[in-house]
Formats: C-alpha cells, structure tokens, sequence
C-alpha cells in the first residue's frame, strides 16, 4: 500500500526539472522525503473498509499527504518554529531559502486540493472536508504558538506552576483536536466519501480518524519526553497521558465494530494498535 | 455588485471575536480592507453573460477573492516584498506578526477552497479550476523573484543593459500569465462553470479573463513608472507596453462577441474598458 502511495505522490509532484526548477524541487524535496505516510494509508484503508477500492480513494490520499506535507514546510519555518531540520535532512527552507519555503508549502496547497477536486466519487464533498481540516489545522497552530507564547513568559516568571495556569488558559485537547486529530479525521472520512459510503458510515469513519489522531499526538509527546516546552506529559503527567493513549485507541476500534456493511476493518485496527505501540 | 460580494466575503470570514482571535482579526484586516474587488467582479459578471443568476456565482467570487487576499499576504512578508504597508495601512504581517501573517495566508487559501466546494453547481470543476490558478500564482511568484534576483545581479554588473539579459532570460509574457492573468481568467471561468455553461463557452469567458488579466498587469506596470526595479516599461519601452494593453484589451472584447446565448456581456466589455483607462 505504501508503494502505490509512493508512486502517486511522485507522479502529482512536477518532475524535478520542470521550471521553476527551485519550486519544483523545493516540493519534492518536502514531499518525498520518506515520511511514514500514516495519514494517506488511513485514507485507502478508510476506502477499502467502507466496501470500495483503494484506486478510487488514491487522490484524496495523496490530498491529505501534500495537505500534511505543506504544514510542516510552513511549521519549520524561521518565524514559526525556526527548525532546521527535519527527518534528518535540512529542512525546506534551510536548502531552499525562505521565500522558496513559504512558495512551496502554498504551492503543495493549492495541489493537494487540485488532486482532491479530481476524486472520481464525491469531489466537492471530499474538497469540503479537506478544507474544513485544513482551516482546523492552521487554528491549532495559531494557538500552539499563542500557548507556547504564554508558557515561556509564565515559566520565566513563576516556574512549574506556570504549566498548570496554562492548562487552565489553553484547551490542550482542542488544540490536539485542530492541529492533529482534525487531519486524521479528515483522512479517514476522505476515504469513505471516495467509497460512497452512506452518510452514518462517513461520520463513523471521521470518529476513527478523530479519535486515532489524539492518541497519535499523546503518544507524540509521549516519546518526545519533557523536554519539549509545551507538552502534555508536563501538563497531565505520563500515567494520565497513558491512559489518554489507550482510552482513544479502544474508541477508535470499537466505532469501526458498528460499522454496516462487510468491508474488511482490519487494517484500521491495526493501524490503531500499531500506532498506540510505536517507539517512532 | 460590490456591496453583495462586500457582505459575502464579511459572512465568510469569522468574527473578530472567535478565537483563536489573532487569526480572526488577520484574516478580516487582510480581506476587508478595502480592494477594488475586480476579480470577484468579473466572476458574477461572468456567470451573468453566461445566462446564470449572480447568486449562483457568490462562493466563486468570494473563493478567488480571498485566494487573491491570501497571495497578497504573502507577498508582503519580509522573506518575500517586504512591505510593511499595503492599501495605505500596515500590512498583515506589520500588525500582527510574521507568524500570523504566514497563518492567516494559509487560512485564507484553504477558505477559498473551502467556498468553492460550496457552489451549487459544478463544484468540483469550480475547485480545479481555482487550484490551476493557485498553483499558476505561485509559480508566476517565484519566476518574478529569480527575475528581480537575477536583475540586481546583473545590474549591479552592467547597468541597464542587463535589464535587456532579463528580457531574454525570462519569459516576461509567461511570467504575467502566470502570477497575473491565472487568477482573472479563472475569476471569469469559475464564473461560467458556476452557471453552468457549456464547454466552448466556458473557454472563451476563460481567454477573456486571460486577456483581460495580462493588459492589467501591463497597465500595473504603466503606472507604477520606471522606479519598479523589473518592470515592462524598462524593458519594453512605454509604447510597447501601451500597444499590448490595446491589443489585449481588444481581444478580452472581441472573443465575447462570438459568445452563443442572450446573456448581457456589456459589463464585461466595460470592465475591460474600464481597467485599460485607469489611473489607479
């Protein structure tokens, strides 16, 4: 499964000497750069699960790959997150240049709503819920930044007890809903709309992804440790977070045992217990 | 007309007090600050000459209009123009913050997809055919960066006579097409998709908007003077540039005159007219 999303993310991406060459390899760059592809094979599962065939869901999948892909060119950019690396290469902006940065993750924007806008089965629809995603995902960010905003003034003045007041401040997990979860949903609820599933079977699939996506941000911070300035292991402490992890896995599974229909669910469930598991 | 694509954009943008509320108050500075709304124009009028109603036509007119928004946000950044004032005001990123600018651009963009996915007919053709021009703009965008990049080199070098390099180095024409015209004829295609006009249709009110979008963008360029350091004028010399102002005007005219159907084209042709005498 992994193969063929490979091989359709390569063929939506301008071949590298197309011009503007910059761009061009500034989006191959970002997008072929072996990430795990979680979100698109959630995509083609969600299909497969909901009673049709991969090949009708493959360029919502790839949709919501570009969609994640640019997120994270504009994520590490110097006036957002300043990394320089990413996946142990330099980030886009770091080889390409800031401006080529900023160009590239709009550029993998508008592509990762031209492929939706060509899935053979319920296009607007399936445009409909990227976009919806695609908003989620920029509030989240905005208000990661404001709460990591808040954290460094609060820790530098009181210390500890800060991470609690912005507990109080910041809805930890409506920020993980926006900025995680609302990508997973998305992908999952692409994928049965690609299938034509009925609309009952659609928001079943959407629960999925939701719930798949706050484990998978839990478990994120999880094995990030404390180091990182804002996070939940801080804020909740590890056995909340564990427990978090394991009680939206369970949801994620047990939506998909309600599902009508015979499509095969199997590949969903374990995608949810691998992820739950991963050291990655 | 303006006053019904003024109260569509408001209704599509959230309050200023929905959080997270940054992001609010950058998206409205950034659209409702006060933009001549000539492509979103073009789009009802559009669907008007085709023999549709406006009001079928609104979420297109308003997706082109803040997928413009978004590009000018973007523009402006510092890794990007660099203009701290846009429209006589501070710009998105000079008021709220690099971060936000950058956000907000992103928010835009998806919301403008999010529109198009709305309209009532022809949806899905509606989103490609905004996705073909999203895409176009920012390739326009990076020649145009490469073209000023390689200007100040060469400038730097040998005087004017470099200007005369840029001219063969570049595709001036493609490079207008591209971050200019893209937007105007999908503004005008978007317009005929939404009211459902047939095919051969739907091309010409596209070579109109082509057309239109390439002598305003000369015309941009006559205005500006000679100070802009890449502009026609110095490449061309001003009577080049008027006579192609002329000759697309002529054309974004003449290609109406063959439209099948009653529907009123006159606005159009005055718009070009309009556009092509203007002093603003």
């Amino acid at each position: 499964m992994i193969e063929r999303i490979e091989r359709a993310l390569d063929a939506a991406l301008p071949a590298a000497d197309v011009r503007p060459v910059a761009l061009s390899q500034a989006l191959r760059w970002a997008v072929m750069g072996g990430g795990k592809r979680v979100r698109p094979q959630i995509c083609l599962m969600a299909a497969q699960a909901a009673g049709g065939r991969a090949e009708d869901a493959i360029q919502a999948a790839c949709a919501i790959e570009l969609l994640h892909s640019y997120t994270l060119v504009h994520d590490d950019l110097p006036a957002m997150d300043n990394d320089k690396e990413r996946r142990g290469r330099p980030s886009v902006w770091a080889k390409f240049g800031e401006a080529t940065a900023i160009l590239a993750g709009d550029a993998l924007q508008a592509l990762a709503f031209r492929l939706a806008a060509l899935a053979p089965r319920n296009a607007a629809a399936i445009v409909a819920s990227l976009a919806q995603a695609a908003r989620a995902v920029v509030e989240g960010q905005v208000e990661d930044l404001n709460a990591l905003n808040g954290l460094n003034v609060l820790n530098t003045l009181k210390g500890l007890k800060a991470v609690k007041a912005v507990k109080a401040l910041n809805g930890l997990e409506e920020m993980f809903a926006k900025k995680t979860a609302a990508l997973f949903a998305a992908a999952a609820e692409m994928g049965a709309l690609a299938a034509d599933a009925p609309a009952d079977a659609v928001a079943r699939f959407r629960t999925y992804g939701h719930a798949l996506g706050m484990a998978f941000q839990y478990q994120d911070d999880l094995l990030d440790g404390e180091d990182d300035s804002f996070s939940s292991l801080r804020i909740l402490g590890r056995d909340e977070v564990r427990h978090r992890i394991a009680t939206y896995t369970a949801t994620a599974t047990e939506v998909l045992e309600k599902l009508p229909g015979d499509g095969d669910v199997s590949p969903l469930v374990e995608m949810a217990a691998l992820l739950a598991a991963r050291s990655f």
